[in-house]
């Protein structure tokens, strides 16, 4: 396809290391025994590789776009990307030094290392380099991405040269990956681009990707190759929803039975210098890392390194040897959870860490009675979900005596808990989610939306047309209540996902999601979409 | 899991080369806002990996097997695979001494490198050889595997040789694989295996695996490391759908123009020595290389080629520009599909030849002056399924005539052509398939099942259970005419699948059909085919 095939070391392209027909596997097709397609444009291999329109291959839309018929080509071996006059970021910058090495592998691939290219008869001029100009007096090079971080930028692309200016390096980081995507690879192998002018910055200030490491582990790569894709499509948070039931790969300083025992194996878990590399590569392109440690419930594999964590069943008069959610009466557990995130507020560097509290079941709390008798003593009467907000409560006083914000499932709002105004309510339940949107901001929280976008949910055919067409302001309330939804999160639980299919499954699937959460409101043509998907696809790959 | 992990450079494996957890991906697992599971046995990584008895990690089960305790331990650096005394093979056999490395290299891995192993306080003795002895006077190893091939073992492992014997070739191929899934390693890198006997035959004659290569290319690579899992899952048909409407990737020696200007582009074809690569690794794997070249419907790529080829449409008077299934009533149609049908005929080894024969609209036909002309000629009045078994039993009196025996897909059957007795009918029309079986055999034709099994129809959760319970034998009918139905197939259509996921969608999925297809009748025990199935999957990882 049109552009940067060099990105082939990226994404599906790392597993699998063969040229496929892309545009195809998004497109109409006639199988046997199943219903006609519904009328799609299918643009055939050809198509797509001779796609010359800029916009054409833009993923997500920028929000404002110009473009004339003059087109520049570019030397590989003679374009330069550099620091531009003016600029704050100079050579010191490793961030920046490392994003211009990268997308000039993006766009260039390893054609630069062929003889000089042929002048294109097409090309109207030369483009020599691109200047990047960060206008913050602090540039950020060695901060890490926060909610607040500005990612707008302004791409010029002019004869001889082009100019990208941001105020901070993420927004450089964003139009770096614009610019690469402007360009294109016509069938001489010339590479050209069209005279532009693009300001672009992005609609919500939180777009993540869920991925959860516990239900299968995903091994290091895997995660790196993911924030590889995130990048390609503007995505800047990664949920990681690290630890639940099923293993608790997490390996912690403080408490190192917790992966020793709760793990799948001793292979199965993250050392410290791997949730730093995480970090460290998250950070070089612009994502935040914000760790999911979801209590009370969902916490099975804590329970078997850490003593008297979880709550003991009873059956009659008897505990009956299983376990429930952790225990909220003991001050042993506040103890713990003390020592626990003071360790996880500081290897995580973001000022969010995730609370989890969803789905918390009550049986086990009713069946034992030292619970029951703290029931009575607190006047909870038999409401448990009071009980849990009492525990809840306590953890995020824990944690925000760390100077760490906080986000929870929307259960934690529904049951009432007290929460401090900057917690953000993560709505995830897909029955009436806009009502759940209305009731968060109209209390006047921060909201993320996950509802619509469960991507483990899979069905035959093209579904990313249901994810795109999700609208998440569409829901009643004021202005003030919706500026109060600040992103949303496509979630790809990992029940029936690890390192053999996570890859193929999330993309492009969840470009749908980036740019729904990246470009105007107004950019909602699914025939427009379809055809720069399907080139965005083929470039990622 | 227990077993050959050296098998990682197969399959999934290949594609990533990372360990992954595979026994939690069957497993049930609680997501958000989906239903409890069903209860199902899930076992952790560590009992996969513990998995020790024998019939634990076997699949698809053998027809007959007795184990014992005694267990026996395998010396990498001094085991050997070799001819046995009496064998009609011996080191000429170039199909058997490929075998005996390739599975030595599964069982054993890259531990061979490693210093000697210690000796295993769990064995009570070594296992030094298994020799393979052929029993007939021509044991195959330089012919293809047909229908009528016999796929019987007979494995005896006791100390200090086991035995494997054979009819052919291909039973000791089965055989070797049953063997590589008896072996297992344990906790402290020891090769183990059981003593005991396995008389084993396949149930029915042919099973296969449908790949789709017209919708989305696939890359040689990917055809063949999918052959290698159908060994490991006993399958031995390649049933390779070719050719369709998207594009005609097949690069004709008579007709080169059909792939120049049908395929997707000059690189999305197979060259005669791709084709003769994929027959032969095939061949080496004991699995016959059907070809479907699809007629008269699905040829839309045909037609870029081969001029006149397709019936033109009109649109009222006039030529609309676009063209409908292949021209049946021009004597160049026929010199033509003479030409092509010998080239393949030559080309491909079977004894059949797969003519396709489904989903032909009329539409295009009705309105065309000339065909119309011809129908009144034939006296076919407006009964266009008369002109399509016309056409038909042309191509199949052509093929014939090649020697070749024809599959073909129901519809073929259903408008009463007039079939050579030795035609093969294909079901796929999932709609009442029990009754089509009964129809096609108590018209004495041979059947073959693909209806419950379009593996390329996705949903969330496990499925595999769905495909596992069909038993092809439930349909009303005499003995005789259940003996007409020789097997069935696992179709994965290309609409959304091509290299980047062509693996983990039809993997392991499609073993629970390999099972179907060869193990006994009364083999349906979900929860230990459950067990098995996921020490499969981790030895094909």
């Amino acid at each position: 396809g049109g552009g940067a095939m060099g990105r082939a070391m990226g994404l599906v392209g790392l597993l699998v290391g063969l040229v496929v027909v892309p545009a195809v596997l998004l497109g109409a097709g006639f199988g046997r025994g199943e219903p006609p397609p519904e009328p799609q444009p299918a643009p055939s291999e050809r198509d797509a590789a001779s796609a010359a329109i800029p916009e054409d291959s833009l993923w997500p839309l920028p929000q404002s776009l110009r473009t004339s018929l003059v087109r520049l080509q570019l030397a590989p071996e003679r374009f330069q990307v550099l620091h531009g006059a003016g600029s704050s970021a100079g050579p010191g910058c490793g961030l920046l030094q490392d994003a211009f090495r990268r997308y000039y592998e993006y766009v260039f691939g390893r054609s630069h290392w062929r003889k000089p290219h042929r002048k294109s008869l097409s090309a109207q001029g030369e483009l020599s380099q691109l200047q990047v100009v960060i206008t913050a007096p602090e540039p950020g090079c060695d901060s890490f991405p926060r909610l607040a971080s500005s990612e707008a930028y302004h791409l010029t692309v002019t004869e001889p040269v082009a100019v990208l200016k941001a105020d901070e390096v993420w927004g450089a980081l964003r139009g770096l990956e614009t610019f690469s995507q402007l360009v294109h690879e016509d069938d001489y192998g010339s590479f050209l681009i069209n005279e532009s002018e693009i300001y672009d910055f992005p609609r919500f200030a939180h777009r993540g990707i869920l991925l959860d490491t516990s239900r299968h582990y995903l091994p290091l790569k895997s995660i790196l190759t993911n924030l590889d894709a995130m990048a390609f499509n503007k995505f800047n948070v990664l949920h990681w929803h690290i630890v639940d039931d099923q293993s608790f790969p997490y390996q912690s300083i403080s408490f190192p039975e917790l992966s020793n025992k709760g793990a799948y194996s001793y292979n199965h878990v993250y050392t410290p210098t791997d949730v730093h590399l995480v970090i460290e590569y998250a950070r070089l392109r612009g994502i935040r890392v914000i760790p999911e440690f979801d209590t009370p419930g969902h916490t099975q594999s804590w329970g078997k390194g850490q003593k008297d964590l979880l709550t003991p069943c009873y059956s009659g008069e008897r505990p009956s040897g299983s376990f429930g959610p952790v225990n909220p009466i003991l001050n042993s557990t506040y103890d713990f959870m003390t020592t626990f995130f003071k360790e996880i507020s500081s290897v995580f560097p973001d000022a969010y860490i995730h609370l989890g509290g969803d789905e918390v079941s009550f049986n086990c709390w009713k069946s034992n009675p030292e619970v029951k008798k703290f029931m009575r003593k607190q006047g909870f009467g038999i409401d448990y979900a009071k009980l849990e907000s009492y525990y809840i409560q306590k953890i995020l006083d824990i944690v925000s005596s760390y100077n760490k914000g906080c986000m929870v499932w929307q259960e934690v709002f529904d049951n009432n808990a007290e929460l401090k105004p900057d917690t953000v309510v993560e709505v995830w339940m897909a029955n009436n989610y806009a009502h759940e949107l209305s009731s968060v901001t109209r209390a006047g929280f921060t909201a993320i939306l996950a509802a619509p976008w469960y991507l483990d949910y899979i069905s035959y055919g093209q579904d990313w047309t249901k994810y795109y067409s999700v609208e998440p302001l569409n829901f009643p309330g004021s202005e003030k209540q919706k500026r109060l939804v600040i992103g949303g999160e496509a979630c790809l639980w990992g029940e029936y996902v690890d390192a053999t299919n996570l890859t193929p499954r999330l993309w492009p699937r969840a470009s749908a999601v980036g740019e729904r959460l990246w470009s105007s409101r107004n950019v909602t043509n699914l025939q427009d979409a379809y055809k720069r998907l399907s080139n965005h696809r083929c470039r990622m790959l």
